[in-house]
């Protein structure tokens, strides 16, 4: 099967006659749109453009042009022949860090979601890598820490959440009998989310600890609390996720004062249409803490 | 025999993530952990770690990572036969669903984690490739729906866990008016964990409907309730995970009698020592639903 998507950016640049034209009929920045041609050029061995002296199809490229029009003339019929296929809903693509997506998400873009039909496609990445996967295209949106702006992408502060160094009571009398000294840090079993999560880091940094600490790995939110709630070690919670057990008495601070606070940024391709504009409004109402 | 020197300085540069920390860990200077690194590349002809974009293995670095780990349980029963030995906290590499993730697991394996200082680095992964990752040697076991035992691995039955169709009562209200009708399945958004997930898929069979059916994509395990939750859609929760909310009438089934059974099965290297036999036994005890 063809790579319909690399066919329909070819499309689109030869009926609205350029690349940033392209990308604005398929909410797709400038740059994917050009790297999906790029795409089809290496898979085909041959190129589908000549940019001189005026944007036109090789003669390759319009093989394909005439073949993705036969099937949009197939996919017409069809639709005449079921029409839910046409009622279909959207569906944004959205890079999410995975804990926002276990606390205020989902009651954020619900309402939204609901009234509108809109289908949601999630792709659970932190930091950097969700703002690469915007920039090659791959999702139509990404939240994340990162306030750097990528060109032709709109970057909209949507405020801070709190993580607190956590663990049961039990543990942190086990383990910080003292206190968070550097003797205790040394020995304690930490969890980090993931080799490239540098919350860890930057907590015991605040503290004025530098060397090394055991700890687990665990790449999930709630596995995350789960580890915690188990005994297993302290680790960086948003307070937001915390609460109820924080409430309850079974997680508490090992150094209390101490939190991190993560700036929380969206960052969506202008022109991307009013969907992504009411979506971003309602981002814009969450209080986060 | 390996120069596990060169094999443990991989393994603190990973861990510590960065060659200046796994200095400070092993008490070396920065260049020398870097001579190492360099020496074991020259060994086998191909890189072990890569720098950008960030630093990580590549396959081959984790080959020898997972190798290291092994070795050190295997060193850690010697030590307790020659407790004269010092002793270092093993680490356990483990693929996880994340169903199991978010509810039973920490709580299952806490206590032994706990007593023996065992520490474990998580890998979420559903189905089929949890169990690649051990015959290839990146996971020391595998937690996951397949009963398909692996050549040189032992495979243990944990039971099975109960997924149920939830959603919140509004959302039934609206979407399911006639209880589960093809007319409602074709329209409902239901929540889908990811591309591979066929839960969903398997649900609207045993109803008896085969058509296509709107839905989001949440490959999170607290991300999807989330979504459930916010009235997003319908989708395939475990009971286990559930039962804070169904208890309070937040969630409910939309097909009352209809769910699903999925078995867990605990794959792990024969002859990978005393520790994994424990926990194996600690596993065993859960009691899943």
């Amino acid at each position: 099967m063809l790579d319909y998507k690399l066919l329909e950016a070819l499309a689109a640049v030869v009926e609205c006659g350029g690349f940033e034209r392209a990308g604005d009929a398929l909410g797709l920045s400038q740059s994917a749109v050009s790297q999906r041609i790029k795409a089809l050029e290496v898979r085909l061995g041959q190129p589908v453009l000549v940019r001189a002296p005026a944007l036109a199809p090789t003669p390759a490229g319009q093989r394909l042009l005439n073949h993705i029009q036969q099937v949009q003339l197939l996919e017409r019929d069809l639709r005449r022949a079921l029409p839910t296929l046409d009622s279909a809903s959207p569906r944004l693509r959205i890079a999410v860090n995975a804990d926002s997506l276990a606390t205020w998400w989902a009651e954020a873009v619900g309402p939204l979601c609901r009234e509108e039909g809109l289908l949601i496609d999630l792709v659970v990445e932190d930091q950097d890598v969700g703002l690469r996967r915007l920039r090659d295209g791959d999702v139509a949106a990404c939240l994340c820490a990162s306030p750097q702006p990528i060109a032709g992408a709109r970057c909209v502060a949507l405020g801070t959440m709190t993580y607190h160094p956590l663990a049961t009571p039990a543990y942190r009398r086990r383990h910080f009998p003292a206190g968070p000294t550097p003797e205790a840090f040394r020995h304690a079993p930490a969890i980090v989310y993931g080799p490239h999560d540098q919350l860890q880091h930057r907590f015991l940094a605040q503290c004025g600890y530098r060397g090394a600490f055991p700890f687990h790995l665990c790449p999930s939110s709630e596995g995350f609390v789960a580890l915690a709630r188990a005994g297993m070690g302290y680790g960086m919670v948003p307070l937001m996720q915390a609460e109820p057990w924080v409430a309850r008495g079974e997680l508490a601070s090992i150094a209390p004062g101490q939190v991190l606070e993560v700036p929380l940024y969206w960052h969506f391709w202008r022109h991307s249409g009013e969907l992504i504009e009411r979506l971003t409004a309602a981002l814009g109402t969450v209080a986060l803490r």
